[in-house]
């Protein structure tokens, strides 16, 4: 029987309530510039894929400096998603099957089915 | 006794694949092609916060518009980390943790309380 | 009598060509890994002003290290967008002075005059 | 004789200034707001080139309905780099040609050539 990989919310967020208190960093956890921040460490995730083609894209655990970097990366663009839902009373977990079912409805299978054009246009407005 | 907020990853992995597969977009997911979509949403995210002050910022969930439309751009971004994870065989909570241990190891407490300036200095680089 | 700030696109695409050409470089720059990498290079410039607040951010050049690293920043999102101009075939000015009179078009002064609800709700879509 | 393009920062300094003051938007447009900005519409570019492979990227002028995007998102671009340059007292030309000079520093021919892997490490870092 699989077992569930559970990400334990309510910890996350208490640990990096915790961390910012600790250092007096609550002045500048403001909104805006949580999501200063998770632009930026998502600009340093894109430089890390930027001169791969698609299929090194693939392959990019396979470099184990790249593997780190890349794990870094998200960790820390997951902790500012946490951190920001913690921050402005978002329901996180609440906030996600809300939008998936938005996308059910968006994307509906039997017209999106095909050709990249047609993926591009529907996804990318 | 709280309950803890759980996230389940296995379960939105799977949703997320088959989502995908549905609708023959998982030719589309390459991990670069994902990174570059979740630096699009971040950008949208940005959008939302971008002419407001600080305090303006800690109030953006009183808007019933911006309030909805920041759950829903933090809910792609989730989505896409939570996807590009998969994509890559990433398990984002030892990530997410190991990354925290290393911002214990550099932001000590002691130096890291006071002044925006050394906080600007040591979270910056 | 005042003498304009005048920067030479033709001279810099060129300059730019020939360095990639140099160095064998020119098989990266497809417009889809120009964009990422402009991507990466607005989130180094959101990490120096990620945590300050909009009247530190004024004086940002006050402090050497930071403007020395603003002004490097700002040099490379300009480069990468002269560099995907010159690789995509669009006149810069031309494209520039277009998006300038669609603003006034969208943008009128009566309408925009006022609130920074106002300003949020025209500016932010 | 070949006629230089040439963009007239003085004049588009002085027009976005008189946009501004004149829909009182200089309030609006300190420099942490217009970084922010300016990811945002870096965010909207990669919109258009996510789910792109790298010899569609090539063409994407070929469709007129994504050929009018990118010139608008790269205008927009650029019209927040020659206003935050204009905000912080940068002089745009100097600085973009000041980090010419560190870049072939920095990316010497000799060691440039070759494969991406070592295009990568070098320009991604």
């Amino acid at each position: 029987m699989r077992e569930d990989k559970l990400l334990n919310l309510s910890e996350i967020e208490e640990y990096l309530n915790t961390f910012a208190r600790d250092r007096d960093w609550e002045q500048f956890h403001t909104p805006k510039n949580l999501v200063m921040a998770l632009t930026g460490e998502a600009g340093e995730l894109a430089e890390i894929f930027q001169w791969l083609n698609l299929e090194e894209s693939r392959r990019v655990m396979e470099d184990p400096k790249a593997a780190a970097r890349t794990r870094e990366e998200l960790a820390d663009i997951l902790q500012y998603v946490i951190r920001l839902a913690s921050v402005l009373g978002i329901d996180l977990r609440e906030a996600l099957w809300a939008k998936l079912r938005i996308n059910e409805q968006r994307y509906p299978v039997e017209l999106a089915r095909g050709s990249a054009r047609k993926y591009t246009e529907l996804v990318s407005d």
